[in-house]
């Protein structure tokens, strides 16, 4: 079935507002084995909502539609509905009743002339109800098409889409094919490498295809099956998968929708160790993305960020002749920050970080991107020196990135 | 002008990842008076590419397309782009070189052979050169339609627009209006007050108009003048702003691209002085925002993460009573924590988060949001209660940002 969507908006025309309804319909729909082929945006005019509509009634089985369906002037979805099938636009009383009603419960919005334009339907079409907002949808059959109009209010159109409009399109979907994925999220290697190392997994004359997404810094691989039902597609994601976790060891630190910093926090649970963290250039972020996790002071005891040098003497008990001798950018500093962090906080894993994120304080032998990361445990003190490549904002990102992953790491062992 | 954007890629079909692209060519091409028609998005299937190029090129003057030109085999726009118009795809040497160069440059990137098909191009069209990736860009003219192909990385992909596509397409359009416009950045009331302080202001028929976006937490208020010349326009432009900026008063922390890490640091270098923080709440977050800024080691000494108890007594020097009777949140002890480190520090400013982020320990009387802020200097420490609502992160954002906002309302007075 050739589904296509289309949102109407100048606010998403303009870039005022990202469209984030065509993701959560794709999202939805794959869910149940559908795809969407084409998805297209156009403003508030109503030449460019007809001529959409009729390219993609042209093109599709089904047309979802999100947006203009509102009380105000600029809402011209119906009318548009309306011209581009051959229909009149009239009073729905069931659709007026609602508006009506929904106008009473909904605060701070008055009962005005403009409450039944929101009532004005084609004719030959069938409601959709709204059980969250004032706009009803409508949805209508034209040369072979079926097209489902919702107001563009992601939560109102969220619970329309499921209770009224996928339920109707599979009802009509002759013996759908059944659809799974499984994703693997990927840390350290570049995209072409990834695909390398996924060579011949894809299938896709077998139903099996492979997506590689690049989401800075980290990689998202998406395997979806394809098949006539979901015992089949299970059994061939399943082959594939460990195939590609196998091919990718421990450069995946995650799988589906963990991030790095949940796959962190996980480990330091089941280890029942504590950190503190020591930072310079990363100027907090590493402390931050722990305490974005929910429980991190389970065994997050501190976090230092140490700009000064005054500070790194102080508060990590740093012998002032290393400052002086090797500089606070130094593998010298970075692991003496990290035994100073552990030992005064007391916990069981310390980690320091100091480099230059640039643009100022650079040099010949110290370029912006130069990093020293140094993990100190109760087996050891290890000391990194990285140099990243890109801006300020990236060189501390994959700063955070890369501590994290080192945090991973180690726990896997321990 | 008609133009379009086309974005492809599975991801974006798929509902995988939000299509942020094109809404930023959206907005960057209408503060050059560029409006774009339609909007359309299809997944890797070259298909289904050819199809959307055929169809925009049909009712365009100018199609932006973005995605696909990556190095792995799902990135087919080049291929289909010289399928739908007729061209062959040959190896270009200029960006042959140009991915050799960037290869090396970028790290963990290897030249493979996959690097050559970033090379192809298709014949009888001209690069868009790429200052931040491997992927050039290129750009044709076919049946009277520019076709601009850029890479799908945002970062990659607003420099070449800025830099080449947007140049490329404004010399060639006809007497176009002059647009100014003007951006206020607003902190503290909601999208109603703002609404209402800026109430008649706007004068659609006289080319200016309003925008308020809400880019949580904060408003931006865009002004957009419309006249025949470039004088009239700075001149509409100029009235409104003026007014505006007198009915927002110090809401309104920044105009333009500024962001309130930008306008905090830009009064630190003002007033010479220096700062220290203690974060509990929000985990690093304010160290991280404030160290966001480069040359922030001018006036920033250190950030503390003081999650545990033992690491406020310890490096704040805070009473073991005033923990034991007022608790670790509380008014008693955040302003205990911004004079300790103000102290220790020796910072002219001390600022200090305390609070509750949820969803653990919440109580009765300090449910999830309650954050105490307190900010210590050489005329006095204040204190605040604050009740955020919101998700963890929601809070601890706006933690961050009232903390900032203080400290810019406290430099503008000193």
């Amino acid at each position: 079935m050739r589904i296509s969507t289309l949102s109407i908006g100048d606010e998403l025309i303009c870039g005022e507002v990202t469209d984030t309804n065509a993701g959560t319909i794709a999202a939805t729909l794959l869910n149940e084995g559908l795809r969407i082929q084409r998805h297209l945006a156009v403003g508030d005019n109503e030449q460019d909502i007809i001529g959409a509509l009729n390219d993609l009634g042209r093109i599709s089985d089904a047309v979802i539609i999100t947006g203009g369906l509102g009380p105000t002037a600029d809402d011209m979805t119906s009318r548009a509905a309306a011209r581009s099938t051959g229909r009149r636009l009239i009073i729905n009383e069931v659709a007026r009743n609602h508006v009506r009603r929904m106008s009473e419960k909904l605060e701070n919005l008055i009962v005005c002339p403009l409450g039944d334009k929101q009532a004005m339907i084609p004719t030959k079409s069938a409601l959709i109800p709204n059980p969250n907002g004032t706009a009803c949808g409508f949805h209508l059959m034209h040369n072979g098409c079926f097209m489902f109009f919702m107001p563009g209010v992601p939560s109102e159109m969220l619970a329309m889409l499921k209770e009224t409009v996928i339920p109707f399109i599979t009802a009509r979907v002759p013996q759908k094919r059944s659809i799974r994925s499984f994703t693997l999220n990927i840390f350290g290697p570049c995209e072409a490498e990834v695909d390398e190392l996924l060579l011949g997994i894809a299938k896709p004359e077998h139903g099996l295809t492979l997506g590689i997404c690049v989401t800075f810094p980290s990689i998202r691989v998406t395997l979806r099956a394809e098949a006539e039902n979901p015992e089949a597609a299970t059994g061939l994601l399943q082959a594939a998968s460990d195939l590609a976790i196998e091919r990718l060891k421990d450069y995946c630190y995650s799988t589906g929708e963990t991030g790095m910093d949940e796959a962190v926090a996980a480990l330091f649970r089941e280890n029942s160790m504590t950190l503190s963290l020591a930072e310079s250039c990363s100027g907090g972020l590493i402390s931050k993305r722990i305490t974005d996790i929910p429980g991190s002071s389970g065994y997050f005891l501190e976090g230092l960020v140490t700009y000064s040098n005054s500070a790194k003497t102080r508060l990590l008990e740093i012998d002032t002749d290393i400052l002086n001798r090797y500089g606070a950018v130094s593998s010298e500093c970075a692991s003496a920050m990290a035994k100073g962090v552990r030992k005064c906080s007391g916990a069981d894993i310390g980690l320091a970080v100091t480099g230059i994120a640039g643009p100022n304080g650079v040099s010949e032998e110290k370029p912006a991107g130069t990093v020293f990361i140094s993990l100190a445990a109760s087996d050891g003190c290890w000391t990194k020196r990285f140099q990243f490549n890109g801006n300020r904002d990236e060189i501390r990102t994959l700063t955070a990135w890369t501590s994290l992953d080192w945090l991973r790491r180690y726990l896997l062992k321990h």
